[in-house]
């Protein structure tokens, strides 16, 4: 039992597949809306407000396919006091109906262009019409926070009254204040109420549970605190915040917090902020030098969650603060073993970078480690000269002579294009040396002019083991092929060595 | 006069040259903090944190240039209980010092491996010095809120005593909560006392505004909530908070804060959530269709705050639920103007991509608006070939024959990379018909494989006029042709059309 939040069960009512997709740019298609769906009810949320089913064929399908699925999470959509839009939602096999109704005067007059009456008597019918077609009715003011709390209480009782089982207060344009609901949600709880909070001031969380305080029983949430505007409510904020600093049981499984949130990310095409509590990629991301000698004693020190406990691994990174002994830790997990004094060498060209004002990522780890170290060993393939031709009328077609061991080897292919050609010739040609797959090849955004730096990263495998590579020039196939090169280089130096070592 | 926060004076203490600075992977150089700095003071926040003067000669540096910088601002910088760091910060010319001194047990123990005696001894004669060598003393209790606040409130008393000028109460994991603020704040208030806070679980803004209702005086911040981990409080937050909900006047001019975010954004290279409260993206952005209609009637229906009042512009932008008169508007804005029968066609396509799954950029619509279009008139230029060479000992050579005006060109031009050579021997070629110049070439990342869509965009100008275009292939080479030939055509054809209706 919390302290502060008694022992009342909550209850979590997402509306990442409503209010999420609304998000402007945002839209699934009915089966990555199952996916999430399916997700949502495996991590325990209650409520999944699916869609809006008079919206159109694909959102109908979509909430058919939720319904039918077989989740233990109810499923739900989201009506106008419409009885169309309430026929919609029960022939596409909604468990309930997120029903709203414009409460301001505002929303009222100017959105609706009616009178309270009007949409009173348009809320208490379309209630006892969503009852007759067997749905579970939430009742939702629209606007609430700049409603007269007069008029939304009473229609929040006649609602009660017409059948509704549920109420919820949308603070829609998020001005709702924590002192705001501690004041004004207690009167309202006369059936099990919904806080909806807006974050466009940055207070949806603390606003929601202070309501949670007041007497509401349920918070809608999106994932990744997605949304119109500035979002909705975070649903991984409020429940490591009630399981973190209110000592507050959820259950929900936190541990798959982290993969659901990059699976609604990957799907929507939202990325999180790289310092978005609890999932953006930083949260538990240390620069090595700065706290990471108290975070290596104990992690408590400088964080207030543990990463696995949200389904993560910290991270630590190099910068200008880092040591040697970070640098070597980064190296070992990149898959190199420098010598001490290729080691000081790569330190002083991290700090270097870091100074400049540059961010020294993994890559430019690589970067340097692969300078340092090469100068040392001979490569087992070298490039002598590479030709690529394209254009309008022309099959692209690359040429490269290469030495591989010792030997030379030339060969020709053709691709969908420059790069891939130039790319497929060089696999071909290492064959004798063995058989590199290309798993992922990645383009920085080029900005600028045609001259600028292109920054291309690939990953290769043989043989089970796989790494990643970089080059950056300012022509695209010869980045290309740097990445390609020096990557293939790395991949046969290491497999050599524990060849070797293996023999031992 | 506020209602909940009397008409006490707060003041704004910024750090994100420091805590912010602190974020893995940044790294800021002196010219770019004094730029950062002149920006924070120009705002009118109260209190600059402009770096750690004993971390580097660069930090030195950076605080130099801020001090003399002639600031409205406080000069601030960061030290630990130990001379050397207060006279780096006497040195480099500093007003003021944020003295840190770990308070909780944890720390104490773990990070410091002292004692609270050895700590609290360290901490008077830091304090003492400090003042000795001029600078106004914050001293600061790092993890206070997780500190026995018998010996926090102990440390601060004796630090008093011995010259402290202002207090800081560090909440340095993001476990303060709003209600425990409220409770532990009111006895430190015993000089001006300063909260800061981090983000962690997403409280930060919630507990620094009860910390301000408790008695605090002062906030630390940072510019987009940077700062490690999830960050700090946002300093856009707070303000907004603060004017909106809490009719308080910070005496901040907020029309800035946008141009300050985007700066910092910029410098740092830490881009923010597009759903970030006030700075994000979508923050003021509407898909037409859903909340359109009430926002055109009246944009308070859907906004809490109006763009313009923290230096932004509404966007409205296309998408599944998208009528004609939106995509209409927009259009106009991006330079078409369709005849009804393109529009009706502009419109279908743009919707049959939404319900796709697919987002509609201002490029998406560009790209249907210029098929649509270009169907009904005969391009002024037009490619009857091209062909590219590259590679390692070949100097980038592009050819390309051409219809100019119903003229054939045939030219050649080499370049930094293919690319370049190609865009280059395009513009050579259409000089008969103008000066067209290329202002700006973007190219999207590009995930996947080598035979990945390449998205390219271009910006490109004649005779005053810009405009921006965009090609889609497999092919970088020919993606960026393609932009190019579609925009040089639109441009051609919209100064043909100016010229003639100038001339009737």
């Amino acid at each position: 039992m919390s302290v502060l939040l008694g022992n009342r069960r909550f209850r979590f009512f997402d509306t990442t597949l409503r209010d999420g997709e609304q998000t402007p740019g945002v839209s699934l298609t009915p089966v990555n809306k199952l996916e999430i769906a399916a997700a949502l009810s495996d991590i325990g949320v209650d409520v999944i407000e699916a869609g809006s089913a008079v919206a159109s064929e694909g959102e109908r399908e979509a909430i058919r396919l939720i319904a039918d699925a077989g989740l233990a999470a109810e499923c739900c959509t989201y009506v106008r006091a419409l009885n169309q839009d309430i026929d919609c939602a029960a022939e596409a096999g909604a468990d309930s109906v997120h029903l709203v109704v414009p409460v301001s005067d505002l929303h009222i007059s100017k959105k609706m262009q009616k009178t309270r009456e009007e949409v009173h008597a348009m809320a208490m019918s379309a209630v006892a019409y969503a009852k007759e077609r067997g749905l579970i009715v939430e009742l939702s003011g629209e606007d609430a926070s700049r409603a007269d709390q007069e008029f939304l209480a009473m229609l929040y009782r006649d609602g009660i009254e017409s059948g509704a089982d549920r109420l919820c207060f949308c603070d829609t344009v998020g001005v709702l204040t924590p002192e705001r609901a501690t004041e004004i949600i207690p009167p309202l709880c006369m059936a099990p109420l919904s806080i909806h909070c807006h974050n466009d001031l940055g207070l949806a969380l603390a606003t929601t549970l202070a309501a949670f305080k007041a007497g509401a029983s349920c918070s809608h949430v999106t994932v990744n605190g997605l949304g119109e505007r500035a979002g909705n409510t975070p649903f991984e904020e409020v429940i490591m915040s009630l399981e973190t600093l209110y000592g507050y049981k959820t259950g929900i499984d936190t541990k798959k917090i982290y993969p659901l949130s990059t699976l609604v990310s990957r799907l929507t095409g939202v990325p999180f902020a790289t310092n978005k509590p609890i999932v953006g990629t930083m949260a538990f991301t240390h620069e090595s030098g700065i706290h990471a000698h108290g975070l290596f004693r104990d992690s408590r020190t400088y964080e207030p969650i543990s990463p696995e406990s949200v389904g993560r691994q910290r991270r630590i990174v190099l910068g200008k603060h880092s040591g040697s002994a970070s640098v070597k830790a980064a190296l070992t997990e990149l898959g190199y073993s420098p010598n001490p004094r290729q080691l000081e060498e790569i330190v002083k060209r991290v700090k270097a970078l870091g100074d400049e004002g540059r961010r020294v990522s993994d890559t430019d780890v690589m970067a340097i480690a692969d300078a340092v170290m090469l100068l040392e060993c001979k490569p087992i393939i070298s490039v002598k000269q590479f030709t690529v031709v394209s254009g309008s009328n022309i099959l692209p077609t690359a040429s490269v002579t290469m030495e591989v061991n010792g030997e030379e080897v030339t060969g020709a292919a053709t691709g969908d294009g420059p790069v891939d050609a130039a790319l497929r010739v060089l696999q071909q040609s290492v064959a004798s040396a063995g058989d590199i797959r290309l798993d992922e090849y990645h383009v920085e955004a080029i900005t600028g002019g045609t001259d600028a730096m292109v920054d291309v990263t690939v990953k290769l495998r043989k043989d089970g083991r796989t790494i990643t590579s970089r080059g950056a020039r300012t022509d695209i196939i010869q980045a290309s092929v740097e990445a390609v090169v020096t990557g293939m280089n790395r991949l046969l130096r290491e497999l050599d060595e524990k060849r070797r070592t293996d023999t031992d």
